[in-house]
């Protein structure tokens, strides 16, 4: 990349486009990078709670995020982040797997989380044979099969509410005795009569042969379910490995902590999103966002001393 | 009111509904109460960094939001909140101006803010008559008309852009040396002919017989500007007096401190948007909408304890 950039936004995700938007606005010289487009919005069946849009699929709102921060002139560049280091001059060195590297100003870390894993045995075994973790991107490849859905909060719910229309039988197995989901979502699952919530069921372990033929559990209703299918939807968790690398400093659980201008510990390096420590960890589209306009102001007054 | 409500939003700006719609989603029983639909974002001409939409002026995305809101079950109450009181059973009364009360298990302030007077001689007496703190509101009646914009920032730059459309010429009159407005709106705004810039000039009053003639100035440039049109867009200030009343703690200048949760000094009132001390003070939609879902998703959690 030629020049010296004002500002690199890792990760193209919804925090990383609203960052974008307003880099734009601010005439900052900015480029949004990452291996995927769309973070994890783009997954997300339907969403309903983001104001200005009573439904939306999660891709399409992506893309018209996407649209929006293209035509103010921003940079999109489809490459994998592998190094973060900072220089005698006070500038960035961004390294990409291609070996590119791109020098700016200013970094704003916008890298999202990852699915968490349930950890039993056959989970990685039949990964893409009948367990995914993501209902919405695989479920059309399990039409007309029973199937599984493992969680209990929206992601889960949402996801059982998009198959109950191409499944027969959908089983909604929730560890604890409730739902974490909101009640809108549980109120529509309790109304689907090809659902069946089962609460209090762990799973232990995914078995078959080439391909998922059931599961074994821990309930009082049974302890094995026969399904195709497996949909493991328990939340998310940051991607240690990533910041580690780059030194930025995280809680506990690996969440990038923040200060009130979204700075991390390292002066220059910003971060938003659902990797952070912000918005009293509530990881919405709104919240996101929110947090990355934040960095992105606080950038700009930063630059323009 | 019949009954007791878990939630009491006051406001009826982007903040209000946004966190009506979590609200309700959530299954709260909520209701949200106001003077005037819309807020500041309502009078916006055209909102161009709101991620999800290119460009939509202020009115009609409120008016989506509001849709989205009114279906999901919200109660809308166009009243004046006159005073708010908790109560020995921990509930609070909400007086309208009607002499109705509303007892609820929380209340969360989305008031926003007002707009910033000049605090010049004629300021008051030409009010209306010349006189005016919002192009988009006011601008069609001074079409064809020679006009004045005082301010430097968005809504200054952006209600000179939209006042370009129907005006001969638009004087933009800056009291420092630059714009604070963000580099895109600047760019447009120096792309209109009948846009005429003009920096480090100060209004000292506003001068006419039954209607504005002219503003008196200190510039370089000129000490009379005959106009028949005055748009002040120089900011906005919290509503210190409603805060007062209520007894929430707020900061010098009068914005209401809140925590991580968004909860004010009063436990049970919750405060978001314009008015807050939240988001790093940088008022935009996302930060709004994002604070009010925090403070939801806060009640949300206490009140189900």
């Amino acid at each position: 990349m030629n020049g010296t950039y004002d500002l690199v936004i890792v990760g193209m995700g919804f925090a990383g486009y609203s960052g974008a938007i307003y880099a734009a606005r601010y005439g900052l010289k900015a480029v949004i990078v990452g291996e995927v487009f769309g973070g994890q919005t783009a997954e997300a069946h339907i969403v309903g709670n983001y104001p200005g849009f009573e439904e939306i699929t999660g891709l399409e709102l992506m893309q018209r995020v996407q649209n929006q921060t293209v035509k103010l002139g921003v940079t999109e560049l489809y490459e994998r982040v592998e190094g973060i280091s900072k220089n005698s001059d006070q500038l960035f060195t961004v390294t990409l797997r291609n070996g590119e590297t791109i020098k700016t100003r200013a970094i704003l870390l916008t890298i999202g989380v990852t699915r968490k894993k349930l950890g039993v045995p056959g989970e990685n075994e039949f990964y893409g044979k009948g367990v995914t973790y993501c209902a919405t991107c695989d479920g059309y490849f399990y039409k007309g099969k029973d199937v599984a859905v493992i969680g209990g909060g929206d992601s889960a719910v949402t996801g059982a509410l998009y198959l109950a229309d191409i499944c027969p039988t959908i089983h909604l197995l929730v560890r604890s005795d409730k739902f974490k989901a909101e009640q809108y979502w549980v109120d529509k699952v309790k109304a689907k009569p090809n659902i069946k919530i089962h609460f209090d069921t762990v799973v232990n372990s995914f078995e078959g042969v080439d391909t998922l033929e059931k599961l074994v559990v821990t309930s009082t209703e049974f302890s094995e379910l026969p399904v195709q299918g497996a949909f493991i939807e328990i939340g998310h968790e940051p991607n240690k490995l990533f910041t580690d690398a780059i030194g930025v400093k995280t809680n506990q659980e690996g969440f990038i902590i923040v200060n009130e201008k979204q700075e991390t510990s390292i002066s220059g390096i910003y971060a938003a999103g659902d990797s952070t420590t912000a918005s009293n960890k509530f990881a919405q589209l709104l919240t996101a966002g929110s947090e990355a306009i934040i960095a992105v102001e606080a950038i700009t007054k930063e630059l323009s001393r």
